[in-house]
């Protein structure tokens, strides 16, 4: 099968690697024939052009991979794309979250498939294991760790006894955050990745109004008092259906040490589901990276390549209810921690909002449940 | 598809109860037109029969599921339903661990599919993750706790500080554990999983002459050693393949008290696979139990039903060499503990027979190399 590339940045490369690579039978049957870069860059490749139509216009490239990043044109693009009849194929978790319905709608009527594994958890086979525990179950919560940077600055800081801002700066220093970190610290990275797991999970569109907590005001003296209670914490994101109600959040957790969850390495990613007949399903492994997020991309292609139809449809519509993730919260004001129980995180984002006009250090965290 | 499920056992009934929920469209379409039971048994749905001929000779029956357990007469009515061109979907390890070359040559012959996802790590889809991973990669390592009755008994030794025999009849009265419990803790059904969990991974047919381990003889003081030492212990099984050479063992482990496997907790199980691009995947899940076990035979079943092909071929012929997986082992004998460095683990399993022809209280386990 012919494909087209846009984009040539770290998944592209890996995407593209990984078909030179042709290690199986599989892999052997796909061939990038464009890769669509900016006009001005370097075709450094034979098969590069910047002229879209020249990949829309070529009837045996059946299948697009849109590895831009961002909104636009991205979304533009992956329209067109569908429009002549291409599946595509996208790692863009930005613009997944902001055209998901558009983008399956525009894929049904045009008898194509839209596929994004690679938009939530890199590696993780995570898309691909709710569309099947679906097949059985119905999924009541899924929950995890979806961001692979907050979990190494959190990581660091516990393990190396770091305060957050020389953490966020090794981070940097490694690759495993952008100079500008705040999606990835400030819990929107997670998300996005929230808010498509939500969709396909619950089959719904969820909307962006839940309460988005981050890490970038805890501090090492928080991780020292979590620590001594026989907790970590991570950033992590939870959503709940319970008949026609849904609700997300993404928030700081307290978790027991001996939990998984707590024990989850550098930047590791670990996604849970929870199904009526399986029970609890976790998968860890690696939440980004060229080769990781790029054998995602290419798990669609062979999906598409073998002719697999998964079924991401997103048909009822279910109403947003805070309550379904009431719990206890942990507030720090003013050097002073303060507990709040059985209360909505809507509530708490509330209370921190105001607690930050106050104190710019101020931080709030999920605490588990008594008996938990 | 009508389907016939022989054996109504845990498992069976698991299935049973997940068909007539109905709960997904895929499982709507999944009818339990025959149930196979003993003759004498009472036959207390209609759909019960004693006569596997009614199955075999009913032409709308396109599947068998197999969930009587045990070797025998199992083996021959797989291949009595492969013959009869039907599908085989079975949970039952030990007969997929001695014969998985001829049922999937029988299979083969016959263009019908043979599914064992149940046969592994219960509910965690550990054999559709192997398959669809080696669609891209190349598996060069698998491990994994794949037996829940020994987690759960080590995991209440370090958690209640009990003995083995008191953690053993615990999880005996909780039903975790059989009756005879060498199966599970002497490491022979971990053992039947690595084999086909091997076997796919490396596309050989893995024979059963490799070191295995149990943790019948792991003893209060042990752990105690090892938790002093900042490690806790799991039944591991391991399997490494490089170029035409291949290797596995079953062996009681040391591991960080921070790695993901240390703080898997009760029955659970957890798998792991490291592939070329995608990196280290691990899996965690419920290893047994009506329904999770259920739902890993549905699944087989709705793949069936979709007609969608995983390619569980067996074709190259690796050898043996133990060397692939030479590590760093500890032997506790006569009181005593001794570290041997770079040590095969066929090595060190004479060595603990010696040691065990002294004193019954002998115990081996790998630990973790320098640097780990």
């Amino acid at each position: 099968m012919k494909i087209a590339i846009l984009g040539f940045g770290t998944v592209g490369r890996g995407v593209y690697e990984i078909l030179q690579r042709k290690e199986t039978n599989d892999t052997a049957q796909l061939e990038a024939a464009h890769i669509f870069i900016r006009k001005g860059k370097e075709k450094t490749l034979s098969v590069m052009t910047d002229d879209l139509d020249v990949i829309l216009e070529d009837p045996e490239c059946r299948c697009v991979v849109e590895v831009m990043g961002g909104i636009e044109p991205a979304h533009t693009y992956i329209l067109k794309a569908l429009r002549k009849g291409k599946h595509v194929v996208t790692a863009n978790k930005a613009v997944v979250a902001a055209h998901l319905e558009e983008f399956l709608e525009t894929a049904r009527q045009h008898q194509v498939q839209f596929r994004f594994e690679a938009s939530c958890a890199g590696g993780i086979p995570w898309i691909r294991s709710l569309l099947q525990a679906k097949r059985i179950d119905a999924i009541h919560t899924i929950s995890g760790i979806f961001n692979g940077t907050a979990n190494y600055i959190i990581d660091q800081m516990v393990k190396k006894d770091l305060d957050f801002e020389t953490a966020l700066t090794q981070a940097q220093a490694a690759g495993y955050a952008e100079a500008d970190p705040s999606a990835d610290i400030d819990g929107i990275d997670t998300a996005n990745k929230a808010m498509i797991s939500a969709s396909l999970a619950f089959d719904t569109i969820c909307t962006r109004d839940f309460p988005i907590g981050g890490i970038r005001h805890l501090q090492k003296r928080d991780l020292q008092t979590f620590l001594q209670n026989g907790c970590s914490i991570r950033l992590m994101m939870e959503a709940r259906k319970e008949e026609d109600r849904y609700a997300i959040a993404v928030v700081p957790t307290l978790i027991a040490r001996d939990s998984l969850e707590a024990n989850v390495p550098d930047n590791f990613n670990l996604t849970t589901l929870v199904g009526s007949t399986l029970g609890e399903l976790k998968l860890y492994g690696q939440g980004a990276g060229a080769l990781p997020t790029g054998n995602a991309v290419v798990s669609d292609l062979i999906a598409i390549a073998r002719n697999e139809w998964d079924d991401a449809f997103v048909n009822h519509h279910l109403h947003y209810d805070a309550s379904l993730l009431k719990g206890d919260y942990l507030l720090r004001e003013n050097d002073r921690y303060q507990v709040y129980h059985d209360v909505t995180p809507q509530w708490m984002a509330d209370r921190y909002r105001e607690a930050m006009t106050g104190d710019a250090g101020a931080f709030w965290a999920k605490i588990p449940a008594k008996g938990e």
